[in-house]
Formats: C-alpha cells, sequence, structure tokens
C-alpha cells in the first residue's frame, strides 16, 4: 500500500505594493510554506497582474508539493484606496495608475478557481501584526507605517475600523504643523511631510545645500540621500544626521501621541522602510517623547510602542488571516 | 372597579458636569417623561452628591406621578475618568476634585435600589446623538464637544471606541500647532488651547491689550470676555470679532479635518457651548475648511458636519440609552 501524503491546507496570499509583489503560502497557523518576490514591470493592466499572480502561486505550490486543490482560497493586500467588501479596486496610483473601479476579487477568482479577497495594505499588515506579531491578545491595538508613505491600520478586538468609506487610517495627511513643508496631497504640514523617508531625505539635502559639513555628502555620493543613509551617517556619530534624526523623532512622537489620545491604544506597531531601518536609532527616544506628551492621565509606562515584528511578510500574514477567517478555518 | 393605570417604565438618568447637573426620567423611546436642573455646591463629596441624586429622582417622579418601582435603572453621565466597567470613578478633576476611586455604580445602587451605571460625558452625549440625534443610523458617527473644554466620543456602529484605559476620545489634548499657545494639561497647541470657549476669550483680551478698537470691550464692561460676547460682537459686524471668529474656525476646521483623515466617519455632531452659541457663525466656514483639507479622496460632500440635535439633553439621553440597553429593553 502506498503511504497516505498529508493534506496541508492552505491561503495563497500576495502584498502588492508600488513596485514590488511578495508571494506566500500561508497554513493555519501562519508558518509560510512558500514565499516568493518580483518586481513589477513598467507597463502595468489589471489583467496580466491577475494572471501573473495566479500563475505564480500555482507554481509556488508545485514547488512545494503542494496540490492546488487544497489552497482554501487566496487573498491580496495592496496599495490601493477599496471597496474592500466588493473587492473592488477604486484607486491604486502607484500599483496600476491609469486604471480605476477594478473587480480585482471577481478576476483573482476567475483565474485561481478558489474564493479570493483584497484588503489594503496598512489594513492588511495591522491583522498580520495583531495574529502573529506585536498585536497579538490586544485589544486595541494601532499599527502605523512610515516609509515612504506613512499610513495606519486601526483594530477594535480585531476587528478593522474601516471608516464609513473605508478610508480610515489615512494618518499621513494628518496635519501636524499648519505652518509645515508642501506635502504630496497638496496641503501643507501633513505627518507625512515630516517624518517619511523622503521627508528625512529633504532635511539633509537642506543641510547640504546649506553648505554644512556632514558625512552625508559623503556618503551619498552621486546618489540621491535616502533616510538609511541619514540613519548611517548618524550611527556614525555625524551631528547634521543626528539633527535631523532628533527633528523627525520630535514630528513623530507628537503625531503618535495624538493617536494615543484620540484612540488610547494598548499598542502602537510601528512598521514600515524608516522604522525597520532605523529602529536602534528612533524607539527609545520615540517613547521617551510620548511618554512626555501623554502622561500621566494615559499611562504611558504601561502601554507598548514597538517595532512590528513580521517585517515585511506582515502583509501576506494579514491576507492569509482574513482568507482563513473567511473560509471558516479561524 | 378603579381604572387601571397605565405602568409607564423609565430610566432615571443625570448628566453632571463641573458645576451643573440635569436629571431626567427618560422613557424607551427617548421621551423625556420629566427633568430638573440644580447647580453644585462648593462643598462636594461622593456621598452627599449620590444621595442627593437619589432624592430628587424620587421627588421627580412623585412629582409626575410615576412610581419609583417603574424605575428600570439608573445611569449617569459625568465629566470623569473612570473605570466604567466596574462602575468607578478614578478621578473627576471639576466635579469631585478631592476624591479618588470612588465606586460611584455601587453608590448609587444602593441608595436608589436600582440596577446602576455610569458614563462618561462624551460618550454619553455620542450614544444619545447616535439614538436620537445627528448620529442615528450613522455607522461611524464621532461626536464632538467644544465648550470650555473639548473632547470626542467615536461611535462604530453604535459601539463605543473606548481604548484601553477607557480614554480615546481625548480630541482635545491633540497637538494641533507644535508652536501652539499653553495649554491647561501643561502642553502647548492643544486643539482645546486653540479652539475652546476660554482659547476665544482669550483671542479677545489679546486684541483689547493691544489697543484695538472692538465692539468687544464695550459688550463685555467688567465681565471677563467670552465667547458668546464675542459671537456677538461677531454678528454686528466688529472687524476684531469677526477675525477672531475666522482663526478659530482655521484650527477647528484643521482638527475636525484631523478627525476626518483618521476615522473617516459619516458624521460629525457638534455639541458643546461654543457649537450651540456661534453656530450660525461657524457652521458653514467650519464646513468648507474640512472640504477644502479632506477632498477629493474623502467624499466631503457627502459626509455631514452637523450641529448636534440633542442640546444639553444628550448627555442624559445616553444614559438613558445605556440604561435601557442593560436592562434588555432595547
Amino acid at each position: 500500500m502506498p503511504e497516505s501524503i498529508p493534506v496541508v491546507s492552505y491561503a495563497a496570499c500576495a502584498d502588492v505594493g508600488g513596485t514590488k509583489v511578495l508571494l506566500g503560502l500561508v497554513d493555519e497557523k501562519g508558518r509560510i510554506l512558500a514565499q516568493d518576490r518580483y518586481l513589477l514591470g513598467a507597463n502595468r493592466a489589471p489583467a496580466p497582474l491577475v494572471d501573473e499572480l495566479a500563475a505564480r502561486w500555482r507554481v509556488l505550490a508545485a514547488g512545494s508539493g503542494l496540490a492546488w486543490d487544497d489552497c482554501i482560497g487566496v487573498g491580496c493586500s495592496a496599495a490601493v484606496m477599496g471597496d474592500i467588501e466588493h473587492g473592488v479596486i477604486l484607486s491604486a496610483p502607484n500599483m496600476l495608475p491609469e486604471h480605476r473601479n477594478i473587480p480585482f476579487r471577481d478576476m483573482l477568482q476567475t483565474a485561481t478557481d478558489r474564493p479570493a479577497l483584497i484588503e489594503m495594505d496598512a489594513y492588511a499588515a495591522a491583522l498580520g501584526e495583531a495574529w502573529l506579531g506585536v498585536g497579538a491578545g490586544v485589544d486595541y491595538f494601532v499599527y502605523v507605517v512610515v516609509g515612504t508613505g506613512v499610513g495606519a491600520g486601526i483594530l477594535m478586538r480585531g476587528q478593522i475600523f474601516r471608516g464609513w468609506r473605508g478610508t480610515a487610517g489615512e494618518f499621513g495627511h494628518t496635519t501636524l504643523d499648519p505652518n509645515g513643508p508642501f506635502c504630496n496631497c497638496g496641503r501643507y504640514g501633513c505627518v507625512e511631510s515630516l517624518v517619511s523617508g523622503p521627508a528625512i531625505g529633504l532635511r539633509a539635502r537642506g543641510a547640504i545645500l546649506q553648505g554644512r559639513e556632514t558625512l552625508i555628502r559623503r556618503l551619498a555620493g552621486e546618489r540621491e540621500v535616502t533616510a538609511e543613509i541619514v540613519f548611517e551617517a548618524a550611527r556614525s556619530g555625524d551631528a547634521v544626521a543626528r539633527e535631523i534624526v532628533e527633528t523627525t523623532v520630535e514630528y513623530l512622537g507628537i503625531a503618535l501621541s495624538n493617536l494615543v489620545h484620540l484612540l488610547n491604544p494598548q499598542v502602537i506597531g510601528l512598521g514600515g522602510g524608516v522604522m525597520r531601518g532605523g529602529a536602534d536609532l528612533l524607539m527609545m527616544p520615540l517613547r521617551r517623547q510620548v511618554a512626555r506628551r501623554c502622561g500621566p492621565w494615559v499611562n504611558v509606562d504601561a502601554m507598548r510602542i514597538a517595532l512590528a515584528a513580521l517585517g515585511e511578510e506582515a502583509g501576506i500574514l494579514g491576507a492569509a488571516r482574513l482568507v482563513w477567517s473567511a473560509q471558516g478555518g479561524l
């Protein structure tokens, strides 16, 4: 008699950003059985994107000895504005800039022959962290992503606080300083214009334009100045870089304090490239800033401001959590 | 045979502020069967306050031909920080300044011989408006009170977003301008320091100190300048008063836009003395400010920024809603 092969069920998930796609097959416990990544090309349209996802999921499954029949559903986290309930992407400026009102869920369903769902990236990452990361077991959890953009996912007892039209969490475009710098959204002094990666880079360019002596200039060379370069210079003790880090911490500290006052989360999880790249420089002074601004009536010592635990995988894990819930597995 | 008297069940409710108490007996439909108000004296302690509430509720019921036996429970909205679940007032700086950790619910229960509950004032008002006012039937509703203080109650499908330790909604102490004026909380540039009644009064005093020609001076006479006086002067066309109103609208507009970005409510209900006193001057320009700052990705034209509908009664109606829910009536 042939040995029986154990059936392993899994959710097939993807996190589609502005430039890259992360794929993962995730079991009921949140274990990533297989993963892959690729870069989105320049010519983008919904149908080829869906076809590529479907094909890559199947290849990934086959390569791991998993049957496509054992895929319980597919879930896609994406940098979009969407009507999540109906699985429609209303607008995806970075991912599919020239397309509107894309029935992405139904397209995924047809291409994969599996139940499908979509989720907005900040919410998916928040759900991932709430499942297996810093938000696990937490009633009031806010996930904040600080990277090229700034956003937030608000969870109340595991439920997403979506807002009326699904746009809640636009933390990056709350005004932090009415007299602050110009923001991509066309306004001034938004959180994003003050603490995002590009905002940090801009501060460094400003210092260089002012002719200040700084290691940043040498580290950047001909490249554009990034937050990563500023962090590297700060670690080497460069005074200008340290000043830029301080300014960033001060603004982000105020912004997080505003979240604490308004939402009183038990845990704020911080993810995104800026937080991952500068955690050693940012986390301690950030905690001090928030404590200074929220004490004593909020017990800031007891609440946690923590680096997100799942790194880049938060999005696919959050999508997997949703697929497993939808299929009655969790 | 004697005519049978119809049994009218009701909740006995109170809204206890820093200076005055509003009492009401409220039926299942939210009709106020009887109401009363009185001023809190200078000597304040929990036991006499509870005894006075209990006595006045009974008098109010008797005066309206209602039997105390038909009171299904008592509910008290109050300007407190509390452990609402356990009915304990942790701190009530304006109402009972020298007391801490008061088992207010149990005291009410003992004094009235009825099931009791307490609620924080902004949340109670939010619930009242969500029951019978501008938040009725709305999934995502934020109630904002602008008066001596500034606060908010956030509702998601009728459920209060309380936060981890019950302090969510501290909207008044979110930072709006890091370089703004000193706030009672010991920090700078909080929403409360920029748009509350006292903040408006302070702007007027500033103008007077600068020697500017304004009707406000004459209207105030020997009295302290209040927001009410500024509004009166603005209605008469006084340029200084109009400028103060404009500045206030600009700040409040930014603050409300931040709420829209973060929470995407369908309706923001505006209550409190400043809003009631200056609605004719504030509402239209406020809506314009928010539209300018949130469009186009939030459909601001479709969302509503409305004056709260229940006036001062919002708190007792919200408390009544809670009592009726707790007693299985709703």
